[in-house]
């Protein structure tokens, strides 16, 4: 199927919610950014390629890395690491410590910040002063662009702001549940947070997980089908912090967004997508972004359920 | 395909499963049951029928009932009703409070006890003392069976043992957020959740959902389509309480369970499923009949992940 | 020593509050109060009495009548009790229900709603229908006072807005800490809140916590000197819901306050004082009331710290 | 008054107390010491000293020094402290970081961990590099001891085990509720911590508590009167966590506890009062100290209450 049409469709019906929502304010470096931009991209298990708007303009991927190091964990852990991180909706905000406390420093879901650097720490654990660039090359490999790197302004930025996120690790510190230094992890997660990536590198990034773990554009297997499926079905449950039930049922894909503006998600079997949108709803996803979802998959029918 | 072998293999891999967890005892009627029983059907958009085990056996909906009542509901409200209920995975457990008095008596979703009460209380304001007639009466179409009806004697058991809902029900009242009389409200509610219907009755009655709102076994449009694809998306991420990611990830279905110990689940536009098996996990879903959904998509590659 | 005096300056001093806060107006026949009326009495172990402002004027004492029940359940009670309410601060407002979901549905102290019910719970099951009218008889003897009544308009008002009680009483049932029906439970309840008295009435009243259980009017041992003393130090640590150690540092005297605007505090081995002032402030506390003790021990040195 | 014979008494009576309970273990320098060490000192306004057991034995003072350096930021401040630090019981265990979260960063008390490391990080921005050594001159001085001083043994093995108290830290950081470096804050808070003294020296240091703000040794004004109330209240209503109740009634003082094993504790305008015994109760406070100062007010009947 050609989604060139949809794509124009969807670009010229989102106008209007482009200058709603507010772009991420939390460090400075963010909110550098041409606010009412927006950017789509579709590309199938065959490598047929869709695009729309400013699609190979770079921006920050923020929590969206979450999934390539939840990807890469699992390349090397199974049960040792679901021990340690829940498969579980958290109901609480990104980046709560009520729930750490109540459940012995064990965080509900790979995708909520907690999650999230307890996979980073399980990477460094395995490479250790090499992580970051073995997620560098993975994300490079699974992408097939050697030029993906990340920002070093935003990456500064946030290490300046980071005592909520020092505070989850010190946290779960205290039950056990980080094996590094604090600040080898706090560095190594705000670097992944911080690459930039065009919604065409992400499109392609995420065809993997379309696939059921094999990249398509070059047939090796990343991780096996069990994993992959399991990673969907944590991106449908659990991608969208205290929204995901509302993505689920507006969108109705596998997804997960960052507060840079951007949210990708997977038709599974079919194709992978990427949205850019820099403005914010109140939870902290693009909002056009969104939209624009919900219009492809009402377009073509394309959602899971 | 003919799921006839697929429906053998499963019967025969969980006979190890169905002797762990154990019979709901909160209420005496629920724990005189064969606890060792099993029945599983799938039923195709075309209407072919596959069972195993006791799939004739009538056994306690119990929480299946939320999907029904939510279901008709949407035939009657769509905004007014989400101001009501929300549809976002709770975190906690069935039964909580502690959700309602932070978040103002608003439930999270339709699945939760808190939020099929509001489910049934807005029925109620439609249907005034013939709403459980009409719940019944719905039921009994969707599945084209009028023997349908529910056990006194759980319901009984129910009512002796419901303090818990009407603490939930009064914590809504002093909110605003239920309109009907208490005695109307619990009532009713407990009376849906002691309709006894089979495996086979179960699959039957989850085709519209199936089907994207249209009963195929008619052609009668039920609800439109992206009502249907809501309250699978609930399913998806609400439908097991505070082990709805577990049942993603395992299952990779959108489906319901229910403490009598069955479980409902569709394939999107292919077809419907019930197991039965009543002795619990944990988190209070059918262990076997969760490793039997688990088996079957495994098999079939029929997730939707 | 004569307070006559310093009640004059406090009297004088409290003008300008006297027109701050908001009365209550949860129920519409709290709100029918002389909005700016103020009164306090002290009186001496020696029976000596001080008063100024409307002090003869009856009004409802809705929580300060937890002080009379739990003294009456000490006289019946001892460790049975304390193991069905606690003796901590909530650290939650006085109807919050989170912590007793956490807690098996024992509340925190008898001083909030929750565990203001327990106690005349347990009194129910000692005096059964007869309840109320015991309760009444032991505040009208400690007053030495045959005229002290209920109001019934207040009580039918409480009645019909009663529903975050139900749902307290209804938790608890589930948690098997409510021993009686809730009929008879929130009737009860509503009743003893809707006594009205004046602040000569209730000084008198709490002379025999001041005087260590043993009522200086006629010198009849009510309760023994360490329940006395449980008592006051409860009513020191949570009087006053979330603004208990607020009135421990400002005033530093044990006492309760209730939403009519009465507060009754005791100066132990010397004096009982209540005064009176509609109008509360955001933590529900009488405004105008809470300075005017403070006046009065910074004047007279008598607060207990 | 003689308290000899009250003192040796009570160390009688508490003998079957001593092997009760469990010294504390969360960090390896605190379980050397002796388990079954008892010391018990009184101290009246004109200095008259009651001794039993081993009453010059140094131990780690730990949460008694929240009273010592709250004491002396209220020399520095007022109000401003009073808007970082709150005066209410919190109803959380010592360490818990969930209220933080719920109340923007401001913790509850002064005496719970989070508060006492507030009211550090208020001297720091006065005392910079030297607050140390201000703590420390202040304890030598209200003492009037300049042997005074902290176990570098038990400082080290607290910054190696401080994961929790640095999520405190960063946690109200993030909220901008820390105006120092985490490190200085840290540090300093461990080594007031890691001070030792004995029941003996800890009696004398609290006279000036139970005499108003003046230190009945020398004379001088320590802080104001209404200041060394506001102490006074707090340390009743919130000096033993989540047993402050329970101390409370049994024991009728304002009093603070720590993990050390020493309970501080004073009878206003009277006498202070200091004991040690290691092995702590459920609640983390000394369990034979605890019935010791309950065997102290009952044979006096210096209760508050």
């Amino acid at each position: 199927m050609n989604y060139q049409n949809v794509l124009e469709e969807v670009y010229e019906e989102v106008q209007d919610y482009l200058k709603k929502g507010k772009v991420a304010n939390y460090i400075p470096a963010l909110t550098q950014v041409d606010k009412n931009e927006f950017a789509m991209s579709v590309i199938d298990l065959e490598a047929n390629e869709y695009n729309v708007g400013s699609f190979h303009k770079q921006f920050s991927i923020q929590s969206i890395s979450k999934v390539f190091t939840f990807s890469l964990a699992l390349q090397n852990y199974s049960k040792e690491l679901y021990k340690r991180v829940g498969h579980e909706p958290s109901g609480d905000p990104f980046n709560s410590l009520v729930q750490l406390e109540y459940e012995n420093g064990i965080p509900r879901n790979p995708f909520i910040n907690a999650g999230a650097i307890v996979t980073t720490d399980s990477l460094l654990s395995i490479y250790k002063e090499n992580t970051f660039d073995y997620i560098l090359q993975f994300i490079q490999k699974i992408t097939n662009d050697k030029t993906i790197t990340y920002d070093n302004e935003i990456y500064t930025s946030e290490l300046k702001h980071g005592y909520r996120n020092l505070a989850l690790i010190n946290m779960m510190k205290s039950f056990g549940n980080i094996e590094n230094l604090t600040n080898s992890v706090i560095e190594t997660y705000f670097k992944q947070c911080s690459i930039t990536m065009s919604t065409n590198q992400l499109a392609k990034s995420m065809l993997f997980l379309a696939n059921h773990g094999i990249n398509p554009l070059k047939g090796d297997v990343l991780i096996n089908e069990a994993k992959a499926k399991r990673i969907n079905s944590l991106m449908l449950t659990c991608g969208h912090y205290d929204a995901s039930g509302d993505f689920a049922y507006r969108v109705g894909l596998p997804g997960k967004s960052g507060v840079g503006g951007g949210i990708v998600a997977v038709v599974p079997k079919k194709l992978a997508i990427c949205v850019y949108a820099p403005r914010l709803n109140k939870q902290g996803n693009s909002l056009a972004g969104t939209k624009a979802l919900e219009l492809f998959t009402t377009k073509t029918g394309l959602s899971i359920f």
